[in-house]
């Protein structure tokens, strides 16, 4: 394990917790906000702070459930078809509408499709009706004084009616907590100064500020996003003091240069008390717990405050890390509990279920670790695939179906073992996702794309052409995308698939051809021609991982060439898409990569083409002919798709869809 | 089954879809709706309409991971503890914070914990590192032209922060539907009317426009609430025709009065096509479906229009009926599928779970039924209890943690059948309910909203006392409240569980001790003074239901003052609380009934003591020791609930929470 800045602390999470709620608790910032009145209107989403009773009793009268005649039901004992009675209108019978009041003398309604007129004065019936037949009884639904909704209640749509019609035109709700968002560091940009200007060399997008706005706002707070604030501990202290005057709740948030935690660390112990400076958890690892003084003339906080016109407050702060994984998670993990308080609710919880993880996970004894996984139903078994564990990664997070925390008392987990997702999804999509794990290509994209219309979500793991094979193997994908040349037969993929998926019933469907080449910078200033270039010391390569199609073409046609891997400058160096070998080239950390001209093309660079290769689907039987992938097999199969992939460089769609093989 | 208006349709609900659906297609107003740029920042939620590619790569350059020296990796090589190797500053080892972008030479970084200074011109290093140790290259989380998002997705916080860090300050999302909602019926006021003016006699409070508006903005659609429109043909024709033009989709909600829908169905007429008026389904019978067609200029309706001066707008129309229960229904089973269409979303699933109806349910054929229950955990089994089915009752969905749909082939289920029940609720809230089946008691209200503060909920089905016990013994209910009296002993509940709960472990514990009395008018008119007056032919008295405690009580008594049932006026009418009966002599329709001070309190009657009696809770051994219920036992031997209830009147709690028999 790598060694530790000093400075920082390895607080376990509860205890962090502990400390912080304790410091709220003593300054009484740790109870359930107060309430206010809104109008019923906009009080969908909100929670009642007390419980409401009914004002009035609904319906407020006995009303009639019927379009009939209201009657007394001792007139009408002893009526048959043979023996009918005759009611006199006006004071045997009164006509009434559904909902309308009944006279003070009848007790009953009879429907007025079981009457019959006997002139204008009377009508007839044939049957009796007992007491309260087709009334909708005073207080049916509401009497008055009867709880109707309890206090810490979110209000739906039905809540905000029946509120209504028991006679409130308001209700009580908690108050929005106030989060106040900080971005510090001088490296930091807006999106817009982006868009704009351009990045700057070691400019760095914010928007940290703007996925905790999103999450506050989500979890029924009201945040304010503060502009951004270089590292300048004057500044960084002047705002935050402003910030805690005016708000319940002050985040501060790093920018990822290093000394930036330590501004926030000064700036808490300064203004308050600096409780916690590092949790146990990964990522997130440099949270900051404390909580800021202020004294504040009464009326520079616009809300329940004290009377007296100087005062004391304590305003809890957060430190929050500056890498956009650890800081969404912090989120999580130390503001939304905190709202979820403050709003008198349950903190919330995310729906769980097991899945089988299909990769080995090691993970650092003593934090506790938040893993983001994709999840699948493939036939039995529900398996989770670990994302990048970065915490720079934000995509990680995009893409992540859920997240699987390893506790810190333990080492990790093995491949196959069970594990506790918490799910960001609705279980329900689970059962739509399609999984594909194998080689990348652009067109899966694309197909992503294409199926969402479908009803279908792809999700798609990069392991390369074998590690798809594997995958199926093990059960852990639908389908796996693949361009394996055997160098014996010149056939792509069909030996490969009989060597690694023995005794498999499979299906194998042609996805595109695609043009490999060489991704050179533009104008190719180094001159390069073909992978005998490749042993020129002159000429950096970037390679793709092991298992690769791509990779394997290389190796194949190096050992052609009689050219050794230890001759090709940065053959070590390895990127598992496409896109990122041709990022590679565009940044000028290498001169050349193998890959398909798409990549090329969509970041402007040069392409050498060398070869066209078949790109395959390989499918097991069982989900060949399953609901779940028809939708895929239908898109690749019909126009729309084809159409669409034949626009794209470099590709070939003539024999999409064509089977290949059944074995 | 009851004859229906002959104008009335039983389309099912299926065949009904369809024609609306075909409308809309021929219409052009069955497809996901066109794209509108918004700032990130007012994205959260919204549905994306075009799949988004990065427009920068993220990093966009190769940035340290880590506080510390960039370097070339090959320098580093055979650097060990024994045979360290000096760096020299500025051309062999630049300082860069975690963030910084590397120089265009290195292609590694090492943490600075690992570096030893050599005066101030160079670092010493132990530990070689490989290439691209400690670096984010350029693109790791992001490359430009990847796909981030698809089209038809829903903004979650981090997206909006994958959106940002890949270039964009906008994103291309679906306009929101927007929905007209109409009120008509000369009956209706609104509630702030009704709170300034009071209710006349046959006014009914409108608040399903309340309701409609607050699922379409639940559902992402924008609505417009209409001022309530009087049942007058040619303005209700006029508000429809204003309404289409400036919207997505036109409810019509009818006033419960009889002759709304007809109203509606007719103005649909001469505005456009009637699809469908009448669908089988229970509640919600009388929908309309329709499409209006209007000539409409351009510029009158601020969207994307087509560019003619005059063209043709055809909208869809839904008559929505105006009970309650049935409107808000309509929205589920109409509306919501509709707008999610629109979005671009598939039709919203409920979570669903299996459990085991606890009352035999009855529905006609022919038609769909959506049944109310509320759901809970008991022991090893899942139970739904069945709300109120009266189309009128809001609080049934209120009150509702999920609903049983029996479709129209069917004729209902039987008690203890399995059903699927399609949840409102987080499936993890069914674990942390109560549920309480027995006898009413206002203290049970008051119970609920100290429990909401103690993370449980508590439902509580009013069945009366022996109902509880019946409930207990099907393993229906947690636990059940009593009040039976046994006429031999003239004791309370004990010979009651016995019989009815043999062999089963229970554990019986005092509640409250309460007045039982009669409820009468106010300054008490007929001058009655006790059960012999019962017997009066000038007094009409309202009676609880069989099984209930204040039930048994009566007939006890009255049989020992020798009056048979038959001289009762009233006797048949029953109530199933407290404060029904209360509400049955407030409005007149009775002069008395027995029941506790508190129900006659509240609505401010008179009240006439007869007896003290004794409120049990009946709990099984394996609930009364459970952490589920331990925060309600907590409660009832707690000080702050027990001095709660000792202010209510009528009430003791002085024996609360006391013991008083293990069986």
């Amino acid at each position: 394990m790598s060694k530790r800045k000093v400075y920082l602390e390895d607080i376990p999470l509860d205890e962090a917790c502990r400390r912080f709620i304790a410091a709220m608790e003593s300054a009484g910032m740790w109870s359930a906000f107060p309430g206010e009145d809104v109008p019923l209107d906009g009080a969908l989403g909100r929670v009642t702070a007390k419980p409401v009773w009914a004002a009035l009793s609904s319906p407020g009268y006995h009303a009639s459930a019927m379009d009939g005649y209201a009657v007394r039901s001792a007139d009408t004992l002893g009526a048959t078809e043979t023996a009918p009675i005759q009611l006199r209108l006006g004071e045997q019978a009164r006509y009434v509408d559904t909902g309308d009041p009944l006279p003070v003398w009848a007790d009953a309604v009879i429907m007025i499709e079981q009457t019959q007129p006997v002139g204008e004065k009377a009508i007839e019936i044939q049957a009796s009706v007992a007491p309260w037949t087709s009334v909708r009884p005073m207080g049916e639904d509401m009497v008055a004084t009867e709880l109707v909704l309890p206090a810490n209640h979110v209000l739906k749509p039905v809540d905000l009616g029946a509120l209504a019609g028991c006679g409130h035109t308001a209700v009580n709700v908690r108050r929005k907590p106030r989060v106040a968002i900080i971005p510090t560091g001088t490296e930091l940009v807006t999106a817009e100064q982006a868009q704009r200007d351009g990045l700057g060399p070691g400019d760095i997008i914010e928007y940290n500020s703007l996925v905790l706005a999103a999450q506050v706002r989500e979890w029924g707070g009201e945040p304010t996003r503060y502009p951004i604030v270089p590292d300048d501990h004057e500044r960084i202290k002047a705002t935050v003091r402003e910030a805690a005057v005016s708000h319940d709740l002050v985040l501060i948030n790093a920018g990822s240069s290093a000394g930036s935690e330590d501004f926030t660390a000064r700036v808490v112990e300064e203004l308050g008390t600096l409780l916690v400076h590092g949790v146990a958890v990964r990522p997130g690892h440099p949270v900051i717990l404390g909580t800021v003084k202020c004294e504040v003339e009464s009326g520079e906080r616009n809300d329940d405050s004290p009377l007296a016109p100087l005062f004391t407050l304590y305003v809890p702060v957060i430190g929050v890390p500056g890498y956009p994984v650890s800081c969404a998670l912090t989120g999580e993990i130390f503001v939304e509990p905190l709202l979820s308080h403050w709003l008198g609710l349950p903190p919330r919880e995310k729906p769980k279920l097991q899945a089988a993880i299909t990769r080995k996970l090691l993970s650092p004894m003593g934090e506790d670790e938040w893993v983001r996984v994709t999840v699948g139903q493939v036939g039995d078994r529900t398996v989770a695939a670990p994302l990048s564990r970065g915490a720079g990664v934000i995509t990680s997070l995009v893409r992540a179906d859920g997240i699987v925390r390893i506790p810190r008392f333990s080492e990790g987990v093995d491949t196959g073992q069970n594990v506790t997702v918490e799910l960001y999804r609705d279980p329900a999509e689970i059962g739509r996702t399609i999984v594909h794990i194998g080689s990348h290509d652009l067109c899966l994209d694309l197909l992503a794309q294409f199926l969402a219309d479908a009803d279908r979500r792809l999700t798609s793991a990069n392991a390369g052409s074998l590690g798809g094979l594997v995958a199926l193997r093990r059960g852990e994908a639908h389908l796996a995308g693949s361009h394996l040349l055997d160098p014996a037969t010149g056939e792509y993929n069909i030996s490969y698939v009989k060597q690694y998926l023995p005794g498999v019933p499979i299906v194998v469907v042609t996805f595109v051809h695609r043009e490999q080449g060489l991704i050179v910078a533009p104008g190719n200033p180094k001159g390069i021609k073909g992978l005998a270039d490749l042993a020129r010391p002159d000429v950096r390569y970037v390679n793709r991982q092991r298992g690769a199609g791509t990779r394997l073409l290389l190796d194949y046609r190096l050992s052609q060439l009689g050219i050794t891997p230890e001759q090709v400058k940065g053959y070590q160096r390895e990127e598992y898409t496409h896109l990122a070998v041709a990022v590679a080239v565009q940044s000028g950390a290498a001169e050349c990569g193998l890959g398909i001209a798409a990549a090329a093309r969509a970041l402007k660079l040069d392409f050498i083409p060398l070869e066209q290769e078949r790109y395959d689907l390989v499918i097991p039987r069982t989900y060949y002919g399953s609901d779940l992938l028809r939708p895929l097999l239908d898109l690749i199969r019909g126009q729309a798709f084809r159409r669409a992939v034949s626009e794209l460089p470099g590709y070939d769609a003539t024999h999409m869809g064509d089977l290949v093989a059944e074995l």
